[in-house]
């Protein structure tokens, strides 16, 4: 158990700092080993929200005597049949989440993977309550016709002052799945200028004519290859290469796209290491199949650096090499959606930073915890050759620029993403020895040194889920049996802590 | 003349009791009609907006010395190229939208026709810096999943307050294409739904295989039919039902989908009743046939009240009733498109009460003005069957669904649509004096009756948008050769006088 200790990582300088703000004592997770790693920041651990609840309060069954008429009122105007819980904001702090019942949940779901810093985060407040913000909701631009005049300054310090390295550039969208639909569109335009000579030549009669009627060659028949299990939303061209459930796809018109198998690894990942190569080399053959064959000509491909949706599935960071280098091969453009993985789940602020790419990809997508969206880009060939080709009414929205910009200055003053890769070991280890303890609640424990982007497979996931909430913590699945942990940046040990005791009890029960 | 005078109808008390806003003097358009016309209100004309500018002013050339720098810099990390000016909202103010160089425009485009009432507004800004909006802001719920206590609420008193008339559920969005888009998936499963048997009717194995390849049957050939010259959007689905220009649609795969002919009315519409009567009937007949006979089987119609971004082209209200009683034949859903002409801009607060429909459309979606967006419906069978298949992360945005709110309430305390109404048939009038006098420079006017959404065909189009700016209106157009009219809903009668002494010394000059 004593390596298990050394292993943990002490927490940074900057993370101390923070300890200028309420510092509560850890909730140690009960064994020797975590008690160990506890003591390495004497029992106490500078918290990283203001007063955030001590811990999980469960008052009422999930919905309670409060909340059920509010949902039976909502049902009547609104679909409530995927509520999950409804939930009350005014009383939400930090990692907990409150419901009308005086419940409150730990919550490592935090809206679908969605909030950064915490419930009521003050320095989002502040951001919020700014006449800037004021201004942004309530003159609204049109900002490919309108823009306001501090657009460059707004996004100089926010969206591309974290732009992912090789992109300086952005293309700014309103949803995960407007932000890849525009990557599409871009990579489409690409192409088609390519093959047709250069941004110089003009569009044919021909093909201004055939585009009008959404036939050949005006509306090409260009594909973009996703890969099995992979989820990048649900409008129709996003829809077309999401591959994840029959339920996100039923009944849907879809494009004659092709997809890739996904390597099927074992966990963990170091541990299969042969096995699990042969199984990226034999995707990554059939990957450049596809590229060079299929009917409808890829001008791109879409992969997430780990399938979220789709039951969180890990690839070696050799895999997603490969596939750089076959893309550059086949001059095929690499689009890599980080709309899940992004702005610091995964240890590093962009999860393709785990990769050492030779080349960077050349287009990254974002939104969920940046709260705004859109594509970043270096390569200026992917402003289409001439305006209004990539374009619409809003095209993305200052105000959530705005929020995002203040979502960075947070990470960055709290050092959160440095805090979520040590979180992410602490909380791993901790699993693991709960996987030892009980291995048939946790298989396949997957997400090492990926900071809390961890998930496990259970025979029994939606039980567990289910049972989490009634002692206090709010869990989220993914795919056929995935347990999904997707906390905050400002998750720390006594959280895991919280959440391990929990699982225990559960597995217990 | 003295019958135009006689024609202009008066101003409702409900604009009257404005009058508690400061007054100014109308500069009244310069003609004896017109002066006739201002003295049924006393020569003054109670402002809807508090402390607007006076008039424009116009110091530099746009762009300016103090923008040109600011415009650069954008430059290197946005596309630019379709700027139209770089706007100082801090400066703006109600009608008049301000730079960096101290020029202020009339604004009569809105921000493409999605700023409802004025730059700056009151009411707006209080509900902006309201805690429920800073709430908003930094708790930004999954929907779906996690709606908060109060959204029930939110949607009564704000988006479903105006429900169109047999409507009375949402689903909302982020933007018009995003409504469109889900207003698609909605009809393609009630569509499948009612082929398959009934809601009671399980998804066939064979259904859910094929939908994870796109395939059929579990991706049916199901088409959406549009309208020639129609937008609907900029996405993939929402852009194969889009078809206003090659510039909108080319190098982007699109679906195989059918368009039917949108009717060449002559105007003004009433003179040519016969001849369009007989182009609708026309194009009824064509609808008719690509609705039973299109080798993709249509699911939906969708159409705008007014073809706006294609070029601003009406019809009559019974072609639209004869598009309703086919639809109604066929089983085939329609969808009313409000993206643009919704929220009071026709005179009505939607534009489709202007036709008188026999039976509600089956959808009604809307964006721009409401500055929030979804799909507006009655009939339950377009829920689908199960959870989590008309779904996203965010499902719309409580924080612009708030704001919509607060649109409503001073569209409400300060009649606008009636305003818009009076002040619309004022505009048309002073245009019809302008084209009598200028027939080379107004073609094909068009909207009357219609509110301010008025437009017209000009040999020198966008000559006459650049000289406006120059002499302080801000004016967009649409289709080849059209001046389309976007103004406010805070758009009177002086300002109406600004943009026709504004025309005449284009036109003169």
């Amino acid at each position: 158990m004593a390596s298990f200790a050394r292993s943990v990582p002490k927490v940074s300088p900057a993370v101390a700092r923070a300890s200028a703000r309420v510092a509560v004592p850890s909730r140690k997770y009960a064994t020797a080993a975590a008690a160990a790693a506890a003591t390495a920041t004497n029992g106490t651990e500078p918290s990283l929200f203001h007063n955030e609840p001590a811990g999980p309060v469960i008052r009422t069954q999930i919905p309670g005597p409060q909340t059920k008429p509010a949902i039976d009122r909502l049902e009547k105007v609104f679909d409530t049949r995927s509520l999950n819980m409804m939930a009350d904001y005014r009383a939400s702090s930090g990692n907990y989440i409150a419901d009308l019942d005086g419940n409150v949940l730990l919550d490592v779901y935090a809206q679908i993977a969605s909030i950064p810093v915490g419930y009521n985060n003050a320095t989002l407040l502040k951001a919020a309550t700014s006449p800037e913000m004021a201004s942004a909701i309530i003159n609204r631009p049109a900002l490919g016709n309108f823009p306001q005049h501090d657009w460059a300054e707004i996004l100089e310090t926010g969206i591309l002052k974290v732009a992912p390295k090789g992109c300086n550039q952005v293309f700014t969208g309103q949803s995960g799945s407007d932000a890849n639909e525009l990557a599409f569109k871009a990579a489409f335009m690409w192409k088609r200028q390519q093959q047709r000579g250069g941004a110089h030549v003009e569009f044919t009669e021909e093909e201004m004519l055939s585009s009008m009627n959404n036939a050949q060659p005006g509306a090409p028949n260009f594909s973009i290859l996703s890969f099995k299990s992979g989820f990048h939303g649900r409008m129709f061209g996003s829809l077309s290469t999401t591959r994840s459930k029959p339920i996100h796809k039923l009944d849907i018109p879809a494009f004659d796209w092709p997809q890739a198998p996904f390597p099927m690894c074992k966990y963990p990942l170091d541990q299969y290491a042969a096995e699990n190569a042969a199984e990226e080399k034999r995707c990554l053959e059939e990957t450049e199949r596809l590229l060079t064959t299929y009917h409808n000509p890829p001008a791109a491909i879409i992969i997430e650096p780990v399938q979220s949706e789709g039951g969180d599935n890990h690839a070696s960071p050799a895999f997603f090499r490969g596939l750089r280098e076959i893309t550059k091969k086949h001059d095929i453009l690499m689009i890599v959606d980080e709309v899940q993985t992004g702005v610091g789940a995964t240890g590093k602020f962009w999860a393709h930073e785990h990769w050492d790419l030779p080349t960077p990809p050349d287009m990254v997508t974002f939104s969920k915890k940046a709260q705004t969206a859109g594509y970043y880009f270096g390569n200026n060939e992917l402003r289409p050759n001439k305006p209004y080709r990539q374009f619409n009414t809003w095209m993305g929205d200052p105000a959530r620029a705005i929020l995002f910009r203040a979502i960075i200055e947070e990470i960055e003053a709290l050092n959160l993403v440095e805090n979520t890769a040590i979180t992410g070991d602490y909380l791993y280890q901790g699993l693991e020895q709960l996987q030892q303890k009980y291995p048939n609640e946790i298989q396949s424990l997957r997400g090492k040194g990926q900071g809390t982007f961890i998930a496990w497979d259970s025979p029994r996931r939606d039980e567990v889920l289910a049972k989490a909430k009634t002692i206090g913590i709010n869990i989220g699945g993914s795919g056929a049996a995935a347990v999904r942990l997707r906390p905050m940046l400002i998750f720390q040990r006594h959280h895991a802590d919280i959440l391990l005791e929990g699982l225990e009890k559960i597995f217990k029960a």
